[in-house]
């Protein structure tokens, strides 16, 4: 597998990303880089460590898009960024796809740009995953979809489904519409309408109807479907949520405890940092012809291995995705035709 | 003050609704009600207890809308159902203000027929509070309209700032809108113009800009402005995630102490129960021309007590309703005529 590499994204970038890199090419003699990034920047740390010159291709650019800059300004004023030569290289095929742990708004913006989507796909979503009672949830879209249409929610149920069978080994996916009531009549027009679409379509079996916000750490269903900004409030208030409550336990138990204070300090500490980090790991941008991992700003070397370790699933994911999307087509023709 | 009740709304009315009323009556000699309800399942109640007839009216209706029916159907099958009763009496001046624990849309839908709004204001929100590190912050609107224009967020920046001064006694309440993004460019049409209608309007000293989900809880601002849906997605996630971070603490860190076991179980069950019921509390639907206090589904009769005596302060808090749409009103003619 041949992957893009943003070595400029991340908030401590390029130094952790391109110590990921190596440390990836050490686990998987299969794999070869292209770290785009800014000469001056990236040469000397790539010259300080051992690596194989034929698996490591470099390309410079000065065109760095800042973790906090408008994705459109960017856009606009940095075509030649590093986010978008990666694009460019996945879009030329010269790579099965690109990591970056940068502004998330701006990959995506580059993905839409580019329009290498995978047949049949409107638009792609990023899915995130949930810690819940049971175990994990995905919930699509996160932030790459603003604005979508019921179709495009309808096919993030699938883009869900593909990824849940595939990554996680559940054969039969149930999927959720985020929603601020139980029946079908409930909320916008847009959840109204979506919620017709899976009624109707090849997903009927596995729709499971609407969840609410109390339901995602329930663990209710596989996929939640949501529109990107509720996604990427509701992903973001979970981590803000957590953090306060495991802040305000300490703050009350410790205090109260003697003799098992350091006992309960270290269940708290694991139990955080395990939930806290199980959102920091690479987020797929689903519905790409190619893979497209977005990684967390604070991403370190070990995040930037992980991600680039995952990234070969995501061609079985994309196969799935195909799968679904042309079952739901077929279907929906075949419903068309009687 | 004169209040109508719903007896009828709540998942165990009208018992504790009834028996709220009553523990009001007795703490409030200025206080008189009107109970609405169905005559069989109110009348038999209020017999058992010892009450004032001169201050306690009752009101029958058989029509009762049920905690999960649709707004719009209820609305229309049920037009005199115990909600819409007490939006009438209300809209006729017998009552200053109305207490349901019934279904949230239904009342929401009962005070948009009725339209009886203070001066200037153009759609009423839900605000309900959220417990911080620092205190609490009010969010709204959590559910009341779910398409929302920018100059109805504006105008629940104004509710929410004449809520927390009058309610929460801080004279200079600070406003952030919820958003996908730290800087004014980013997030939907909606967050992009509201966010100018904050920057030069009457709010522009106290609104902070945006917030991100993550925020919520780390009680960065007062008030925080957002439209329905989300709101009402954001406040049942903060719901979910505490219950499930409190059990996963407790799973985790229970069974790994011994003498200490029991006070760490306290401050836990402690800790839980004054956060969740933080958020049982009656909810005001703000903008409304008299009170409207929306209570959980699951109030007990110390919920509806509290409620009751909380109707007061928001005659207070509509008078600076009026105050801060009316300075909003002037700034804007001002600026506009310079």
């Amino acid at each position: 597998m041949r992957l893009a590499i943003d070595a400029m994204g991340g908030d401590d970038a390029p130094g952790p990303i391109v110590q990921g890199c190596m440390e990836a090419l050490a686990l998987d003699p299969d794999l070869s880089l292209v770290l785009v990034g800014d000469e001056p920047q990236v040469l000397p740390l790539l010259e300080k460590v051992d690596y194989s010159p034929s698996r490591v291709n470099f390309l410079h650019t000065d065109q760095v898009v800042g973790m906090d800059e408008s994705p459109g300004t960017a856009m606009r004023r940095k075509p030649k960024s590093s986010i978008n030569l990666c694009w460019s290289l996945l879009a030329e095929g010269s790579v099965d796809g690109l990591v970056s742990a940068g502004n998330t708004g701006a990959v995506v913006a580059g993905g839409l740009k580019t329009r290498r989507f995978l047949e049949g796909v409107h638009r792609p979503g990023i899915a995130v995953t949930i810690p819940t009672m049971t175990g994990v949830s995905i919930m699509i879209d996160a932030g790459a979809n603003l604005n979508p249409k019921p179709e495009h929610l309808l096919q993030y149920g699938m883009m869900g489904v593909a990824y849940v069978k595939q990554v996680l080994g559940i054969a039969n996916p149930s999927i959720g519409l985020m929603n601020i009531g139980s029946e079908d009549t409930k909320g916008t027009s847009l959840a109204k309408e979506t919620s017709l679409l899976f009624r109707n379509g090849s997903l009927r079996d596995a729709y499971k109807g609407n969840i609410e916000g109390r339901d995602i750490c329930r663990g209710l269903v596989d996929v939640i479907v949501c529109d990107g900004f509720v996604g990427n409030a509701l992903l973001k208030c979970c981590e803000g949520v957590l953090d306060f409550v495991v802040k305000r336990v300490a703050m009350e138990l410790l205090g109260n405890l003697n003799v098992e204070r350091q006992k309960a300090e270290e269940v708290l500490f694991g139990l955080y940092n395990r939930y806290h980090h199980s959102e920091v790991g690479a987020a797929p941008l689903l519905g790409i012809d190619g893979v497209c991992l977005i990684g967390h700003g604070a991403s370190d070397a070990r995040s930037v291995r992980n991600a680039i370790r995952n990234a070969k699933i995501y061609t079985e994911v994309n196969r799935t995705i195909l799968e679904e999307i042309s079952h739901g087509i077929r279907t929906t023709s075949g419903a068309a035709g009687t």
